[in-house]
């Protein structure tokens, strides 16, 4: 069968599926998680087998350390799978809330309900977990999903899927709400055009990635990741917690999209804070790419930078970077994010009130920290439970999505015979 | 100036408008709403002088009458649409709104704050009050917006929008908030392209200007309009009840997308109905495609009716036609309705409490509507105010989009220093 024909019918399967997940009740899908979880644990030794032979192909094919982390399971992880299962399993049901409710002066009920939106598509790289993460979170939701996962990963994936598929249909849950496609590049090119199958493309991965499925999907798509963030240290900042922030959102991950990339100081404490925060980065093994101001700086605090050009204003390093630069002014600061940013956390350090009313008013992204590290956006940090990615769009999520935003809406609107006049 | 230049010229200033336009106060964009109504109204002969030269080379290509009199402006058109402009500057702004907010352990402030989306670009076809509705609700929402109308109404839609800018600017808007596109095919295919100027395109027409928009642009879309809708006359129905909402809905206005197209009518209570519906929607000047069965109820009840074909069940009439089928169940009704469905609105008449929740559990459309026409899909009768359209996809808006629609989120993080551990 072409991987044509196997995408498409898997999207006919799921949509099949869809309208039966869309009526079960929470205490059924929840059940099912649990039931997810348990075989999950049970199959340790099958998963664990498959992954070693996607390890070994991925070393034999000189895969990089960090990504083979990535890819590696292990008992432990397993477990930590299997209990983000039954922690969703415990969230709240989005689906049936109702989100607004009226009666109208003619007597009609109207109730806006929210539904799933149906079939869910998730593009990712070589990580298991995310396999495991997005089954359960669509499930959660009232989808079906269709997974399309790195083909480093895929003996592991098919394990998995299959595992959790079973328990999942055996527990109630309609045959093919969870699926895995192909892992070749045509199966995601089907999946762009199952335009009517599927409701919404959500691509979890790199830049490129991301920019493909966007520019490409006639499927509707939900932007995730990119995160070419921003701390900026105002004229009014306590220089002390800008240090704090600054390495916190630099360097305690720095390979997520919620890390900083640029600092941008305000001129007027640029000599008191760069000698503070230039050898604090150095000595945690920043490497920065320094405006030459930045660098006569730090040449002071005996730090050694490179020199910036203009690609790092663009850059997210994901890495132990970053670029530094000092700015004439809070407008400044928000003409160079407007720029260069990709809409996702721009972080101000100020004492000032004003300042932070105007840089969160002005800044264009999905969220701004006042005081606080870029690296809070976060579904987990920010309580709302699982997390399916961060939308940097302004269509329909932005930000941190968790079950709610997997979900639409629908107006149920009840009377006894009304008509129009 | 190429269509290519000028198209992506108006979306970079459209661009610097939105910045500003989003820190506008309330105050601010309902005084020159306010301004624009009565400058429209002291433009009138203007707009009239415009809207003939429209006219005469609509007649001199042979337009339609009906199309002629959507393209028509009068005195009192013109004042209907100032006072359209004058009943958005009385709703409730939805910038600004707090949609949800907490205060996490670790005592940092979340806040999701409704900003405006940004710039918006509106396609659309001969009607000039699209043109003062679409440049009314963009403005409340605090969006720039790219009106790209039809030929047709070129000189009209230049003279109203030049009123329509010149009023918004002088009190206190950014310049280009407000801005006419060339009517040409090039500058609908330069709109697509321009993701990352442009949030959002919404195409309102026909099924044909939907479906190009849909499957050409890399800018998101929010599809509106294509009504394919249905009327499901249950077993447990109350005949005349059933009648009096069919004729409602079919005929109340027929070139809408909310009317109904196809009558379905469970067996049990098609003897009974048939005869009272298919002479009253004969009398009412309504052209019958009947199933077999319903063909043979309207001979007996001397209606003349024409055979329905596989693509009746598909089409959206838009006039005095519909569609009629018996179905053996409710659940066939759904199928049916699955199957040629738009996912706008359908309709269930019954007296049964577990038909009417089985109906909305299983119908998958933007609105169902229990004992009640299928024309209350509306905005206005909803009670939201203002409409741009009415939604049939799933993602960001469903149903009646009003200024919540025009609007995205944004978190507001505050703090005293927090960091991740």
């Amino acid at each position: 069968m072409s991987v044509e024909t196997e995408v498409r019918d898997a999207a006919v399967r799921a949509r099949v599926a869809a309208a039966e997940l869309a009526t079960m009740t929470r205490r059924a899908k929840d059940g099912a998680l649990r039931a997810m979880a348990d075989a999950l644990q049970a199959a340790s030794a099958e998963a664990l087998a498959a992954n070693a032979v996607d390890l070994g192909r991925g070393r034999a094919d000189g895969m990089a350390e960090a990504l083979l982390d990535r890819l590696a399971l292990s008992e432990q992880r397993i477990t930590a799978m299997a209990d983000g299962l039954r922690e969703l399993a415990a969230l709240p049901d989005p689906v049936g809330v109702v989100v607004r409710g009226d009666t109208l002066p003619n007597g009609l009920e109207v109730r806006q309900i929210r539904v799933p939106l149906g079939v869910v598509g998730i593009v990712y790289e070589a990580r298991p977990n995310v396999t495991v993460d997005a089954a359960g979170i669509t499930l959660k939701s009232g989808n079906a999903v269709l997974l399309r996962g790195s083909a480093s990963a895929y003996e592991s994936n098919r394990v998995l899927v299959a595992v959790l598929a079973e328990a999942a249909a055996k527990a109630g849950m309609p045959e093919h709400a969870i699926q895995l496609l192909p892992a070749d590049r045509e199966s995601v090119a089907q999946l762009m055009r199952a335009r009517g199958l599927v409701d919404v493309i959500i691509p979890r991965g790199g830049a490129g990635l991301i920019e493909h499925v966007v520019t490409s999907s006639v499927v509707p798509v939900i932007e995730t990741g990119v995160g070419n963030c921003h701390v900026y240290v105002d004229a009014d900042a306590d220089l002390e917690m800008a240090v704090v922030i600054t390495l916190n959102a630099k360097t305690q991950r720095p390979s997520v999209c919620n890390a900083a990339e640029t600092l941008l100081v305000h001129r007027r404490v640029a000599d008191g804070f760069l000698p503070l925060v230039l050898p604090a980065l150095d000595e945690a093994g920043v490497r920065l790419h320094a405006d030459p101001e930045t660098a006569r700086a730090a040449e002071l605090a005996g730090v050694e930078t490179v020199p910036a050009v203009e690609a790092d204003w663009a850059t997210e390093y994901l890495s132990a970077e970053l670029a530094v630069r000092v700015v004439e002014s809070l407008d400044d600061a928000v003409a160079h994010i407007r720029r260069w940013g990709t809409g996702h956390t721009e972080a101000i350090v100020t004492g000032s009130q004003a300042a932070a009313r105007r840089f969160a008013a002005l800044v264009d992204s999905a969220a701004v920290m006042v005081n606080a590290s870029t690296r809070f956006t976060d579904g987990a940090e920010l309580g709302f439970g699982a997390e399916i990615g961060i939308s940097t769009q302004k269509l329909h999520a932005r930000g941190p999505m968790g079950l709610q935003e997997l979900t639409s809406t629908k107006f149920v609107i009840t009377g006894d015979g009304q008509v129009r006049g």
